[in-house]
């Protein structure tokens, strides 16, 4: 007799991640993958970890391997408050949370949150990481609309309008799968929409600091800091193996935020907070960055080049201006996930886009494409591979 | 308005940690706590951090930075393979999960088992650390009687006899809060009775290795591996800040914790991990346990000895051969709340007993006490100190 019958009805909710047994093709020997989501390894600044690491044992000694506040290491906070106001966000030490990831946050939101039958309203597509953070709660997702600019504002409002969201999900920027980003006029509109239903959002934000052209625009958060749970993470522009993600919340949400991250961690690593805390406080973050940029830049001109060249008429895909990823589509009817197959018999690998829609059925012909892994070679030959494979 | 409204249902069910609230008068000048649960710094192999820190950088570069598989970090699950054996339990890589710290495992035992209302059996007293882990899955607790040889057997059966209940929590080897051991002969006992029902026991073990006296005892996984998740924790034997808890599982609940897990936090820091595993494999932990035992051996023995001299006669006291607590349980009708404020006024603080309960009202005459922390000295002095209060 098993223990099919102790397991949590939440369970039944939830599957294994697709992305992931996907992935198990990937690990192939020969393949190509655009499929990952993760940083290229020559991003991370190795050539500092070493002096990094002593700093942080000369500087912390024991206390860097000591138990620490829920809250944060409290180095880390002050130098998180000196990086976001370079962001455009004004917040203090206390406002701010450090926790496993940005994935510790979305977890922690959703348990703080949603009780089951809660409404949560996310892009479509969207992260399909928040949707694993949250799907244990048992909430209902809500549909919003979106376009190459991202969500469309109206949606939003329709959905609040309808009432009983708990709250909105949205990566305004370089978004993941789709690599969009809302423009400044819609992220107004959304902040006045916020502000007007006093909903609560959730604003992703992983990538904002992967761009290759053009200029920032401010976070919905410094529109609307009273309704806005900010999140970002160290993983892109320092190394994700060391689970640092953060954010900045409203004051009863953040509260809650770290009574629930006691039970759940109680605390994200203190020595890695500190290593962290030294990246940032000691400039190297700043003077780190351009090579990250430097590095995926031309990565990300090769394929939006190759997709140029080789692509049928009939498809379309994002022209993000950062980020990892581009979205393609085919033309209705086409099933990516039987193209996702031929692929990877001709060692190339994506994700097919319908798994980052809560509705099924729905982006059957879109797929996700990422450019860090692979160099601007291989990149021009898996594009011209997935081309004739839709041929 | 706020967001009060917001919050989910289980929110309602759980209280601001209360130790942590006695630990903000604890980091007052001057204080003596014996309230913490915390290692001293001094059993930190410091003068190895930088050695370590180094063989992984050479040995695994860039992939001690990276993501990771949710499982765990390939050559740590290795490691402590090894190491378990040592402590009778067999397992394989494959069995074996890492989390961030034994609480991470605890989370994803709540998420993977408790629906709300479902009967989890914890011992009376038990540790508060997994009350936290539950209590936001929303379980209702069933009390299981206790005495000095730990969980009595009989009321166990009795308890799986009633039916309904999910799991049952333990720490069997010098019990956060108590320090008292279940015996060879309840273990065997409660081994058949788990059998008997098909129960599923999930046993804690922080502190198995801090053995100061006498035989170290099988585990009950070793005696019934079929029905119980092992925890531990390398948090008492290299660094808590490190972060890294691990598990051995039954195979469909391994399954399930590996998937909460990766909602919950995707994985445990790589580079930690990695710390971990050299430190287990290259051999330090083994060269290192004996310092850890040597530095907190004295401070329990002079604990002991200043009870002996110093408490009035109607008080008893727990005489653990490890761990890092002592439990001490004065006359029926003594409020030990009010005592804690009293010793605080005098500059000793240590954890009413009546926290670790889950029914209200039970153990208001009982403490607990740490040892970790001070030096003998103090640990004589306080203790002295303790017993003028309750005179």
């Amino acid at each position: 007799m098993g223990f099919d019958h102790l397991l949590a009805d939440r369970t039944r909710a939830m599957d294994v991640n697709v992305i992931r047994e996907i992935l198990k093709v990937v690990s192939q020997p020969g393949m190509v993958s655009l499929a990952g989501g993760i940083p290229a390894p020559e991003s991370f600044p190795m050539e500092i970890m070493r002096d990094l690491t002593s700093i942080v044992i000369d500087k912390y000694a024991s206390k860097a391997f000591q138990y620490d506040p829920t809250e944060g290491f409290g180095p880390l906070r002050e130098a998180l408050v000196d990086y976001l106001r370079q962001k455009g966000i004004k917040s203090t030490k206390e406002e701010i949370l450090v926790a496993s990831g940005s994935q510790g946050v979305l977890d922690a939101i959703g348990k703080v949150l949603i009780s089951k039958g809660d409404l949560v309203a996310v892009e479509a597509p969207t992260y399909l990481g928040a949707l694993q953070a949250f799907t244990p709660y048992e909430p209902h997702y809500v549909r919003l609309d979106t376009d190459d600019d991202g969500l469309d504002p109206a949606s939003l409002e329709k959905a609040l309008d309808r009432g009983g969201i708990k709250f909105i999900y949205l990566v305004p920027t370089f978004q993941n799968p789709t690599g969009r980003t809302i423009t400044l006029e819609r992220r107004r509109q959304i902040a006045a929409i916020i502000k007007k239903y006093n909903a609560l959002l959730v604003e992703d934000d992983p990538y904002g600091s992967l761009r290759y052209r053009g200029q920032d625009i401010p976070t919905i958060q410094s529109l609307a800091p009273g309704n806005v749970v900010y999140i970002s993470t160290l993983s892109k522009v320092f190394a994700p193996g060391l689970r640092i993600g953060f954010c900045v919340a409203p004051e009863l949400i953040r509260k809650w935020l770290v009574i629930v991250k006691q039970g759940t961690d109680l605390h994200s690593s203190t020595f890695n907070q500190a290593l962290a805390a030294e990246y940032i406080a000691g400039g190297f973050l700043e003077r780190h960055l351009p090579n990250i940029i430097n590095l995926y830049r031309p990565k990300q001109e090769a394929m939006l080049s190759a997709l140029d060249s080789h692509m049928p008429d009939d498809f379309t895909w994002s022209r993000p201006e950062g980020g990892m990823f581009i979205w393609a589509e085919g033309p209705r009817g086409l099933d990516m996930e039987k193209l996702y197959w031929k692929a990877v018999e001709k060692k190339v690998a994506f994700v097919p886009g319908k798994y980052f829609y809560t509705d099924p059925g729905e982006g059957m012909e879109t797929m996700r494409l990422n450019f860090t892994m692979a160099d601007e070679k291989t990149i021009d030959w898996a594009i011209k591979t997935l081309s004739e494979c839709i041929r």
